[in-house]
């Protein structure tokens, strides 16, 4: 589907004397452009920016507010809710090219990025400053699209999401205007946190150009360990002690069987096919062995395996490589399919309910959906793997997602830990939050964006 | 100074009707209630409203707005930048009353609680569970209040601040709309951060009535230490390598020479009238032992004197105390005065750079003024102690502070890391965020209350 009615000729011609061959009309791009990762369908922009500078955008933006103009902004592609799809045409600001590192101030732990700068991209020029930027979504993504998803994946249990790891950022508005939000000091209580607006805003509110993000300090001493546990509930109910008990583990992932054997397909790879946990440890060397030592008893109560452990750096990036090429996994359990990924967050005390429950809805439709879960937040992701074509295996998806979602929230959870809401979420927004939050996004979307050009159809549901 | 033109006598009809003698319009109640603990002149309500629940905020709020009456919420009245003066008149909603606490989830780590519950209140009803809440910014200041302020403290630089305490409110909007956001959920992409929108709007946008709050498991561990300094900024910079080593400290507490006389006099002390660091380790026994081992190191590198300990629970609290009394053990240096607290925070690189020059010029000016800080993370606080009558002590300790505020600007600070704006720090707001940023906040201030009824004149600085 192309919508080609939004960038009339007038803002053509502007727009190509301001970005010459960056601005690209070729089918190809534009169809590379209006698709993330996941089940949703193609739905092209109309051309495509490629952006250097802020003050680019900046113009962009006051042209395109001009002429009425839909944008929509991109980071990598790797959204998995639709967050790309041009559903009113118009133009797509690809930021890839504002992959600029402007400073790291090592002395504060910070640093500023352009947005089009990617996770792996940060920490492989920081790698020889003994810092790092801890989240981590399994997918490449650039930090500025991370943001604007509130992303966060397998750190955040110790190192908390984007939410809470973005100072400050720089954002272009409907009408081209720049604004600043945030700064340097770790805590401010200087007025409205237009940080934390924009961070999971999903671009409809502005486009993040730049992102002042905090560091850490590499720790002394890092260990991973794989542990299999004869059943989910024991592997759930073990995490839900060890997050009680305080023990500040930098991640706890949950890979159920039909993952784990996925992952040993893809990954050539031989861990027993059953529910199992994957843990890192972070701190001084005591300190580890103390975590490492207290997990390890809680997991012996709950029935768990031993731990096989991963200490040196070659072996923890083989294991966590593992775990990040989870989806693509799963998606190689078939031939001509897709995958639909989907997530929700729940209270721990709901997990094992929860995530009981869920795969009890998939094995009784008869899908094939893996689970994996950063489950020391409560998150856990379904990958549906489906043919895209066939109608009936379409719906029984999206009923069991509808159902695993109406449960979270009925938990007192969310519709999407981290994945946003995108086109996918949106009906849920009102069971969740209610009319009158909703309606307050809406108050908000309509006062920052009276046109409704920013990334239109996203996020808000409709009245 | 009062303002009698807002609440008209229908209004006031109508309000009788429905809170009956809990709506106070003695002047001395009223006087209490427009002034907080700080320089700014009383500006008291025309009356004092005390509510029970969000129901009757709700009943209260869509009269009010019908009558065009401005109003003011406050909790414990401990703000210090003219949170709760009533400028333009109207109604002050007290929510003392609503001190119900609703839920604790102590298997999930988290409550739920009414607005005017305090964070003493909290702890002392947690405290056989095992659990507590960290933020503490001495004052037992009300949990809504906190949030309104984005308040923090002592504990910041482990727990962080109530935005990162807050897992969702509900809030009445400026027509009665009661709105739920957030949820019990660690994390969530579902939507816009509304939660963070209201936290640090100081009544302005709407007025909290409820709050689920982060729990933490009480540490197995726990111990304080005390240790002089030979001058500030070997104190200083021990802080910045603590931080910089990543040793996950609970709290780090600057106090300066004039201030550790000041609490050696009102808590009949004897520490030694020198710049002091105050430590307190949280973790297990081994964790506490090594986390004091390396700051020893540390600190014994600049100079520090030997530790004192307080381990015991009743040492740690009387040690503490001396700390929370910091304010009052100030004013009580002179006579016939008053406290003029300010705060600022800056990158912790730029901590004694900025806080040396700060005592540099209250020295230069012959004011009496100690320094605190919460210096973990790169937050001070001047107290200065003058006497209001006296326009020349009022006029350089309002210069010192403008060129302090001025200077953590321009590296990259904020002009309040934990008070708030309020009356006081609007005046910096541009000159911190930017004309763009600034707008920004009065367009959402403007599409959420478009009466100006909320907290009138706060926050948000006129254009």
């Amino acid at each position: 589907m192309r919508n080609t009615t939004r960038l009339n000729s007038t803002l053509k011609a502007l727009l190509l004397e301001l970005l010459g061959s960056r601005l690209n009309f070729s089918a190809a791009i534009c169809d590379r452009h209006g698709q993330g990762e996941s089940h949703h369908p193609i739905m092209a922009p109309e051309a495509v920016a490629f952006v250097r500078t802020t003050e680019e955008v900046s113009a962009i933006m006051r042209l395109c507010h001009e002429h009425d103009c839909p944008v929509v902004p991109f980071g990598t592609g790797t959204s998995l809710e639709g967050h790309v799809a041009a559903i009113a045409g118009g133009l797509c600001i690809d930021l890839s090219e504002m992959a600029e590192i402007i400073a790291v101030n090592d002395e504060d732990l910070d640093c500023r990025v352009q947005a089009g700068v990617t996770r792996k991209q940060i920490n492989q020029y920081l790698r020889d400053t003994g810092l790092f930027f801890p989240i981590d979504p399994g997918a490449d993504a650039s930090l500025g699209g991370m943001a604007a998803t509130r992303a966060s994946g397998t750190n955040a249990v110790r190192y908390g999401t984007m939410r809470d790891n973005v100072l400050g950022l720089t954002v272009v508005m409907a009408d081209g205007e720049i604004v600043h939000t945030g700064g340097r000091a770790r805590k401010s209580s200087a007025g409205y946190d237009l940080t934390r607006m924009f961070v999971g805003s999903e671009g409809t509110l502005g486009i993040i150009t730049e992102l002042q993000l905090k560091l850490y300090g590499i720790p002394e001493a890092i260990s991973s360990a794989v542990c299999s546990f004869g059943d989910l509930e024991a592997a759930v109910n073990s995490v839900m002690l060890i997050v009680q008990s305080g023990i500040p583990v930098a991640r706890i992932e949950l890979l159920d069987d039909v993952q784990m054997d996925a992952v040993n397909k893809y990954s050539k790879l031989n861990y027993a096919v059953a529910p199992t946990l994957f843990f890192e440890f972070h701190g001084t060397e005591a300190s580890v062995k103390e975590q490492a030592e207290r997990v390890g008893e809680i997991v012996a109560d709950y029935g768990g395996g031993d731990f096989q452990w991963a200490t040196r750096q070659e072996d923890r990036t083989k294991l966590w490589q593992a775990r990040h090429d989870a989806y693509y996994a799963g998606i190689n359990l078939r031939t001509d399919c897709q995958g639909w990924p989907t997530d929700v967050c729940v209270p721990v005390s709901k997990l094992a309910e929860c995530i009981l429950e869920t795969r009890r809805l998939i094995d009784a439709s008869g899908l094939i959906a893996p689970m994996v879960g950063h489950v020391g937040d409560g998150n856990f992701h379904v990958l549906f793997i489906v043919d895209p074509e066939n109608e009936e295996e379409m719906d029984q998806a999206a009923e069991v997602n509808a159902t695993m979602v109406e449960m979270a929230i009925g938990f007192g959870g969310t519709c999407t830990g981290e994945h946003g809401v995108g086109l996918g979420k949106k009906k849920y927004l009102v069971r969740e939050h209610g009319e009158g939050a909703v309606a307050l996004m809406r108050t908000i979307k309509t006062a920052l964006d009276p046109k409704g050009l920013l990334n239109p159809g996203k996020v808000v549901p409709e009245v």
